[in-house]
């Protein structure tokens, strides 16, 4: 704990004083079942962002905007139905403070209390032998979007000015495929981010339950599809099965060459990509708080590939791994059905980590692919291509933002937080660093176990004060550095 | 054609002065859209049960009866749907003549105009310069139907006695699954079908387009599943990918080690099993109607595992084959989803012949799966197991019925029928052999081409007619035998 504190402790003092009026807040948003995969729901979207630029105009916030996304593109039932905008809101504009973008979004998965909820999912419930908030959004992520609000009226409180200018971007279609996103920020990356110095977003968690951390990392995705088709349409097995190529036993085959069931690659120069893992790199792992049994709780199952942690940690964060998602075109039902399918295709995708280039990468799929095909000498029709890729992402742990959110995450938790990556992909983490050139910093607000997309989704009364406080530490250890 | 000939002449043309009235009657039960899948028309299928009890009254057919079967066992919507039910009628009681037992069906496959129909599906189209009949279910199975009424109404204007006496069991629910008909066969063996001496089914096909054909043999079916099972619930692959053993790799691995994409079955045993082909069977072949060409328009491609007809047809009717159908619980949507599913369950089945043992076909079957899931080492839960059996027949394709039948069939159409089998099932078939203990004749009415359960079904008008005529003469060739 070897670094100059300031003197935050009236800040963190207010923010406990306002927790009863923060759980309110949160209260209030959880209601509004803004499900944006829903369109029968998309008003009640559409009522979260005006919901929020009355929070965002009571709190002094300026130059309020709801960014207009236009349509939303097939596959819709509504052909004329409009994307939820996009909440811009500005807290500052002085020129001799840092700009710091805070990114969340303020659409929630669906829920429905039949789906195994113990309470409605969308009347939060404040557990308080526990101290926990249950309801859908309460982690992902409207307490996060709260929390920055939280932070300027602790501030307005105590009559402090914010250390930075804050300027808050909040989504309504992030559990949808954030569509119409990409195209705002670049739209706006000279206009309303002109001048950002960094992007801060709170919107993935702890790696456990019990020890913050800030996030460096993020796999890629290539996704990948194998075609096999033989008859003009699906047969019946009995009629010719034995006498036409089965376009199903060609793709079987196919897919059982790509990855072993140790979770081995099989395709030829991919491992050959990836960053050598060096001492120090190796010795990060040491220090997280993680454990094969928290593995096994997740997943709900004994069957960890690995048994230690520091190897489910590596082969999760700077691994490459390969998943066989399913087959499209074949029989997938419940019983018996005696069909040939006519066209198959097969689903896989291979995380990505550094330094696996892109397009090496889909090379090496498609030859390794194409060459398994040729050695069935089908006479099937085939076809092996990339369907969507996403970037890995990797930032540097120790530059000014990740150091500043590091020092509030110790002023506000009294532990040197864990510095982690993810398996999964945050797509938005690439755009802002792209569409902006600054440092994105991912800080996260809940616990591993808050269950983001299941049933009983909820975030701990501490991880959502403490969360306060650290978010707006952040700013002001940032705003110094 | 060295057999005495029948004075059947008057009968023949008869049928032919009938036809304009045989159309008519098709075109009246064709109107009725008497399709068993759609609850919705379950009425309508009940009205075509009565449009058989008025038709048979009128012709003079005696003890009619309409069997009620219950109610229909879910899955169903309407929890108190009737099934519909099976007509019983006999023409003639006279101790002195054979009874032979008639089956056929009056329910139909869905079929809407926007499936892609030319005509409306449910009105009889009569193609004049192609001499065809177009609409559902006149090939399957209403033109056979009408045809032994046919037969039955040209004996009344001809002041023939019928040959035989005849026992009618028409069915409505054999598109789906013929539920209850079982039951009612078992009931009545020594009821209402006591001392039938013959069953004749037409409810199968040509297997061309120009030469008639009596089917003495079917294949049967064992249908296998393997279930593979590790994580609680679906996961993320981003998350969960390289440190989780995934259900589908392990799945995967195992369909690939059962069928190679030549269609040999790669499970030990199995092709012992099958019943040695002698050099009179391989002469069998010879003479059956059937090309390469056929087989590619039947499949609508050129993935033929054969090059020649003999080898296609061993390999439909005498050879076992193995067909990998799909796989329920993984992905099977279009686009991409990136989920490790946690339960997978893998479908094939293996279509059975003379002289497979279906509980010994189990047992190879489940010890190959076993086998390989153990070399596998994996540490997820597996289970393979028999979801559905169903026997394969042969019959004896020179016996008293086949031979009349033949016969008949070289008065009308002047050619001495090809005898097949098919790769498919019939399920009723082993039912009325098994419950009556008794021969089962398939001769079919119309064309390999007809498209049964396509759009555009279609009879010939040639085919009903001769079809007819055939019926009847078989009848008359049946009784002298």
């Amino acid at each position: 704990m070897s670094y100059e504190k300031l003197p935050l402790e009236e800040f963190y003092k207010t923010i406990d004083e306002l927790k009863p009026k923060f759980i309110e807040r949160l209260q209030k948003a959880i209601a509004i079942p803004s499900v944006s995969s829903d369109e029968t729901l998309r008003p009640k979207v559409v009522e979260m962002a005006h919901f929020l630029v009355d929070e965002l105009t009571t709190l002094g916030f300026q130059d309020i905007q709801l960014k207009d996304l236009g349509i939303q593109p097939p596959p819709v039932a509504d052909a004329n139905l409009k994307l939820p905008p996009i909440v811009l809101a500005r807290f500052g504009q002085d020129p001799k403070k840092k700009n710091v973008l805070v990114y969340g979004h303020y659409d929630v998965q669906p829920a429905l209390k039949e789906d195994g909820w113990a309470t409605e999912p969308f009347t939060m419930f404040h557990d308080k032998e526990n101290d926990i908030l249950f309801g859908r959004g309460s982690t992902d992520d409207k307490g996060p979007v709260m929390g920055w609000l939280n932070v300027v009226e602790a501030h307005n409180k105590l009559g402090w000015e914010l250390p930075v200018n804050l300027v808050c971007c909040f989504e309504g279609m992030e559990e949808s495929g954030s569509l119409g996103l990409d195209e705002l920020v670049a739209k706006e990356a000279q206009q309303y981010f002109k001048g950002v110095d960094q992007v801060t977003i709170s919107d993935n968690y702890w790696l456990g339950t019990t020890k913050p951390v800030l996030t460096y990392g993020l796999r890629g995705c290539n996704y990948y599809q194998i075609i096999v088709e033989g008859p003009g349409a699906d047969l019946h097995s009995g009629i010719f099965g034995g006498i036409i190529a089965e376009p199903m036993t060609d793709l079987v085959k196919l897919m059982s060459t790509l990855v072993d069931n140790k979770g081995k690659i099989l395709i030829d120069g991919v491992s050959d990509m990836v960053a050598p893992l060096t001492e120090k790199e190796d010795q990060l792992y040491d220090a997280i708080d993680f454990s094969v049994e928290e593995l096994n709780a997740a997943a709900g199952s004994k069957t960890s590939l690995h048994d230690n942690k520091k190897d489910i940690l590596k082969h999760r964060w700077r691994f490459p791994s390969l998943s066989l998602h399913g087959i499209e075109g074949a029989f997938s039902g419940a019983g018996a059905k005696t069909v040939i399918p006519a066209k198959v295709v097969g689903k896989f995708s291979i995380r990505t980590v550094p330094n696996i280039v892109s397009n090496t990468l889909d090379k090496l799929v498609i030859d390794h692919v194409t060459k398994e095909f040729a050695k069935l000498d089908s006479v099937n029709k085939f076809k092996v291509e990339l369907i969507h890729d996403g970037a890995y992402w990797v930032s540097d742990p120790f530059n000014e933002s990740f150091t500043a959110a590091s020092k509030a995450t110790q002023d506000v938790w009294n532990v040197v937080p864990d510095f982690t990556r993810e398996g999964g992909s945050i797509p938005i983490t690439l755009t802002f660093e792209k569409e902006l050139g600054v440092d994105v910093l991912l800080l996260p607000m809940g616990r591993g176990d808050d269950g983001a997309h299941s049933i009983n989704e909820k975030l701990d009364v501490p991880n959502y004060i403490n969360g306060c406080k650290t978010l707006g530490g952040y700013l002001h250890y940032y705003a110094k550095a």
